[in-house]
């Protein structure tokens, strides 16, 4: 602490959690006009209407008290039904529990997996937030570079990962597709690695979030990426825990709705953890959350197509232009291109801001194997995007700084 | 767990978090025709339109995006605003932190004092999520039962207090008005309390959400319950962590709003903790608290009568039948009687649901001390709580289980 204000002594987990290494550069950049902003995980397009509609028609219902720390039925019911059009099947509702937004569930997630001290394995480049979710818990992220290939992209070793593994080891984060690179694990990698959660009766903590931002051909046959739900067994369904969003799909980032599934019987916990940590979510928040899943496809859809076309603007824009390399990424909806004019990513960062007024994530942030990288968010309009290229590539492909 | 689900093995901390003793009342009286529900701390009315208007505004205005981790500027302003109308001053808008309702402001200063293992000293009775939230940090609370006059009501040992400190002792939890017994702390016991924390570099974690529901002629020049504001020293400004929520004064329950208010020099360490947490609130519900404070002042006048009338008719109604104990609280929105005829509280308050129709929680619920009470909400109609003294007089005045 820097404070000069007099306090007693505070817990070292929590004066140790630390910010994010992409709000550095929000920071820096913030207030600048024009800058095109492709540092954070979210689109131009605010909520839709049909769905704050519903916010607004279950506000003038009354629907303003107390509720089920699990969510509301109806919600439950309906996020199981969107469940089993996507993947197959008709998973109960009681597997799915209500959460402020995947964040809050996958600090669930982690609570219910790990002690303080135990320690997570955990892929990188990933999502920082993860990192820092995991600190607050007391326990320790175990990072497992991803490999890289400028031809072929990302694809990650079991084995190495499988080597990671500890007596100490309670749980597996698979992010897939994968925030910030793209990587989208294969049927093949998802049996691999509930083979190694069975060997040590591991968690797998999944988030599958952009499991509809897939663009591998290789999953055309599924319209999705490969999950988890695909190749388990009946004895992983206790061993899996889901988070998910309503943030990317429905346009519903600032909303903070989510899920986490797991197992029935975890209900009681997780309803005694979320009682105790935020006791729940607004009804009439949850009641919009069912019109989203009732009436969004089309918005989905839209998404999707969205950042298709994002992901061919900038691969097309940026991935030729010398010294940057940026296969395309086979899933979610970031650029992860590796720029060696300027191996100091968040030195590039910054200078992006300053030098082409565009606002980018530093690899840096996302952990080992994000060295000189950086992440661009392309679900954002065709327009926005074609203008960020145009000022990306003189800086990008210029060897350092401008004097 | 009596889960039949294979699942690798869960954090005892989190398995060991039980739910709180008022949902199984709750559990055993859902659905019954007519029930008058006392049982939680939650008014009869909706939120008003006037700010459900503002939220569905705010979401037309396209506010749906992340936002800042500690709340938007204009709201930090607005309760700095309402703070220093209240107490007096002009605190500044950097020592507030918009939350996920009181809870998770409770649960972040926790986080901030404590680490797994420490203690917690706290009086009993109290709200059982503080328990609960103790619990699922890892921590310990060490409770200090309050004493209990039937003709004057609840009083603090401050001494007694004090003798639970131990070297692992991090914080004092301090609820005044207190829930469920309407205790109020006197300036003096303030300035002692602060002493002690003082003495052994201790946190005191405020919660005054009852504030404003003070009926002690004592404290009638304030207004107001008296707070810690209205004592303590420069040196005490960074100590006193207050938790606060838009839930009881603006009948917001369930939107989840809140705050919690301490030394700006938190900022860095709230700002990590609500983004590996909950990641932020939904701005258009922070635009809706902004116009409850700008104009809410009726609507907490007329929730503050409500509940003097409704403090009136059960103290009339229920504290001279023979066998009840009642004085009239000091504050909050509880009747806390002790009853004689049926020393088993969660046995009364079940058997309440069949003979009188009447929901009520258990005075076990709620820690050492309550052994023995019941708690009633009086943040309701008069109409429904005639009604109910009507129906729990006979019940309550007469000996014993019916046949």
């Amino acid at each position: 602490m820097t404070a000069t204000t007099t306090m007693p002594p505070i817990n070292p987990v929590a004066d140790g959690v630390l910010p994010s290494g992409i709000g550095e550069v929000i920071a820096y950049g913030a207030g600048r006009t024009g800058l095109i902003p492709l540092w954070v995980g979210e689109g131009d397009r605010p909520t839709p209407d049909f769905i704050g509609e519903a916010a607004a028609r279950a506000l003038r219902d009354g629907h303003t008290f107390y509720t089920d720390m699990l969510g509301i039925p109806a919600l439950r019911q309906e996020i199981a039904a969107y469940v089993g059009r996507l993947y197959g099947g008709s998973p109960e509702p009681d597997r799915f529990f209500v959460t402020v937004g995947g964040m809050q569930a996958f600090q669930i997630a982690l609570a219910i997996a790990a002690q303080p001290g135990d320690e997570i394995v955990i892929p990188t480049p990933i999502w920082p937030n993860f990192f820092g979710a995991i600190a607050a818990h007391g326990a320790k992220s175990v990072t497992v570079p991803i490999g890289f290939d400028p031809a072929s992209g990302w694809s990650l070793d079991v084995e190495r990962l499988a080597a990671a593994v500890t007596p100490r080891t309670r749980a597996l984060v698979i992010n897939s597709p994968a925030n910030p690179t793209g990587w989208t694990a294969s049927r093949d990698d998802l049996r691999a690695l509930l083979t190694i959660a069975r060997r040590h009766d591991l968690w797998i903590i999944a988030d599958e979030i952009y499991g509809r931002f897939s663009f591998d051909p290789a999953h055309a046959d599924l319209g999705r990426a490969p999950s988890f739900r695909d190749v388990w067994e009946p004895d992983d369904h206790g061993r899996v825990l889901f988070v998910q969003t309503f943030s990317k799909n429905w346009a519903m980032t600032g909303w903070r709705l989510g899920w986490l599934e797991g197992p029935p019987a975890l209900g009681r916990i997780v309803a005694g953890l979320v009682l105790y940590g935020t006791s729940g979510i607004a009804t009439f928040l949850q009641h919009a959350a069912v019109t989203a899943l009732r009436e969004g496809e089309p918005l989905v859809r839209a998404q999707i197509a969205q950042a298709r076309e994002g992901r061919r603007i900038l691969c097309e824009g940026l991935g030729r232009l010398p010294g940057v390399a940026l296969p395309p990424p086979a899933g979610a909806f970031y650029a992860f291109p590796q720029v060696a004019t300027e191996p100091d990513a968040r030195r590039l960062a910054l200078r992006l801001v300053d030098e082409a007024n565009v606002g980018v994530a530093p690899g840096t942030a996302f952990g080992p194997g994000g060295e000189g990288f950086l992440r661009l968010c392309f679900a954002r309009s065709a327009a926005d995007l074609q203008e960020a290229v145009h000022r990306l590539a003189p800086v990008l492909a210029s060897p350092g700084a401008r004097p």
